[in-house]
């Protein structure tokens, strides 16, 4: 069982990575939120039906009693309605008891049953149990929570965060391939801005990794929530500029997401598709060398991430963005790379530059490309 | 022009109290929020049209437009439906401004503004112009911000402090005699807890303060903010118990709130009474002198605030609270009073000598008193 340490002074806590660290969960809530006797499971059907039996069993034998909370699978879950209801919910039997909410799922259940947290009785412990690789290496860790608004997504929320991340590898044998290849883009992420090792370990050990070799997906999580850990330790609240990194394939990866309608392409596709463009802007501007950009492009092709735009042309990918004036605005800001593994922000970069990046991407560009 | 700190490292704000404050509103955005370019004014239609143009004119000559959004004048704004309605209506305008929230109004727009500004996008800044006694001398300093559930009051909300508080003392003459007293009875409780000479101030000069005599007003209100941000600089989260002291005759007094729907009682009466049963509660543990207790209860009378519970039961008084285990369990804990101007945190309390103490308040109680 590894365990990562998100050092926040007295907000810091523990992350536990590994095969089997569910069967622990009980005695690491004694441990980490000793007191608290009632545990509100958010989560969905699939999971519930499917894990939930063990999640409890190990909860009472701590002397911990569970009630359970169904959401729908989908970012739909993320409203200000549902998170209303969650919290009537949690008003109404939680008098005399010292109730704390448990995050079972991906990064939506993660991101609304933090929120509920961050505000009720302005502010009850939580914990995250992720259960994608998405959310294992990426929304469990750091405290962002929130929920949507018709406007935007993610536009009500809090940094608040947990008392505790359990992240199950088992877990992951539930993901579709196609989940386990969004999950590793964010990994490729972090192996291009903070670790060139990273990096050169999925090249060699890409197949392990989709196929979910536990000797291979622990490296690849622990690695990759030792990053995340590291910097959201610098950088809590997103003040200081150290966690901008983070968005590295963000902005242009948004973009798509939303133009496709959040239908076309899922998260990690839709930044990896950005990655490419933002390793094509750091190419045009020299900063990283061509050999590099083909490791980057190579990687991504044999993870059999996307590395085309199908379907989408350039105005529907710059118009989607909600900040599209940002994005090729006079004041945009990208993160770029000096490298593999070197991470850079950069503001005010031409227009035309990065319209060129993005129609490199587009199977269909305007051009006839 | 009286100016208090609130010292909560780089949290800290100011608070600035006198009479026509509020002209420099500009002038203090400009330098306390820069780079803010549109206010959003939440406030109610009778504050709108009173004051408004004054207010919208002072942030425009400093350059900053302004939106106002009503909300109803009652408790009942205080709900998740309320604050979700706010949320859309600023993201809808907001996309490409600095926009900052002005809770202009008592204590329902302070607590449901600051809320808002809390959670949308994760926080942005907001400042406390509190038009009533009560909001200036308590609620508009501390960052306690919440809105209600049907299961109780303030179950939803956060700790997040303004960016600047203008107490204007002109804005009190627009207030009735019985929300001025309402106020007083909040300083009074300064003056119990922590400040023997702002009590004897207050005998000496209730008159002047009832009759919102500038130098009066202003005297009391700088002294009893004074005590506040004092009180929350040292324990911002309520988390040293600390802060607990300035729940002195709270735990009662919402009792008695409750037990009157809300209709009986005003929260400054409802805590007069609950003071006055601590400070019998106090007496009867031989903590403070019959000379002491009856000045309190001659200042109560002076100011014409209620020294007796009317058209109240014992039982409704006890089932009312949403705590009642804990008001008369075997784990209390009250704010009792060691002398005027000290207050002493006690647990256990016999729940024989709250009932008394309690009884002893009741104008028809079972013992037919």
């Amino acid at each position: 069982m590894k365990h990562i340490k998100v050092n926040l002074g007295k907000h810091s806590y523990p992350v536990f990575i590994g095969s089997g660290v569910i069967q622990s969960l009980g005695g690491l809530v004694e441990k980490y939120l000793p007191g608290y006797d009632t545990a509100y499971i958010v989560t969905n059907a699939y999971l519930h039906k499917k894990y939930c039996p063990a999640v409890i069993n190990t909860l009472r034998r701590a002397g911990i009693c569970a009630k359970v909370r169904l959401i729908p699978d989908s970012e739909k879950a993320k409203s200000l309605a549902i998170a209303g209801s969650l919290l009537e919910d949690i008003a109404s039997f939680s008098r005399s008891r010292r109730v704390f909410i448990v995050a079972f799922g991906g990064g939506v259940v993660g991101d609304l049953a933090g929120f509920v947290a961050s505000v009720f009785r302005r502010g009850i412990p939580y914990i995250q149990i992720p259960t994608t690789l998405l959310a294992q290496v990426d929304s469990s860790i750091g405290g962002k929570t929130a929920v949507d608004l018709k406007q935007g997504k993610n536009l009500v929320g809090a940094f608040y965060q947990p008392k505790l991340v359990v992240s199950d590898i088992d877990f992951l044998k539930s993901l579709t391939a196609r989940q386990v290849k969004s999950g590793l883009a964010e990994v490729i992420k972090y192996g291009l801005i903070k670790d060139r090792r990273l990096f050169s370990y999925l090249e060699r050990n890409f197949r392990a990794g989709l196929s979910l070799k536990a000797k291979a997906v622990g490296f690849i999580v622990g690695r990759a929530s030792a990053i995340k850990a590291e910097i959201v330790s610098r950088d809590e609240r997103e003040e200081k500029g150290l966690r901008t990194i983070l968005n590295f394939g963000h902005t242009i990866g948004h973009a798509i997401e939303a133009a496709g309608k959040y239908g076309l392409y899922n998260h990690g596709e839709a930044i990896a598709l950005g990655m490419l463009v933002c390793a094509d802007i750091s190419l045009g501007l020299k900063l990283i060398t061509r050999k590099d950009f083909l490791r980057i492009e190579n990687l991504f092709r044999k993870v059999s991430l996307p590395t085309k735009i199908k379907n989408l042309r350039l105005n529907d990918i710059i118009s989607a963005h909600y900040h599209d004036k940002k994005f090729v605005g006079a004041k945009n800001r990208f993160v770029l790379l000096e490298g593999i593994g070197i991470a850079k922000v950069q503001e005010n970069i031409p227009a035309g530059i990065i319209i060129k990046a993005v129609q490199k991407r587009l199977l269909l560009s305007r051009a006839g490309r």
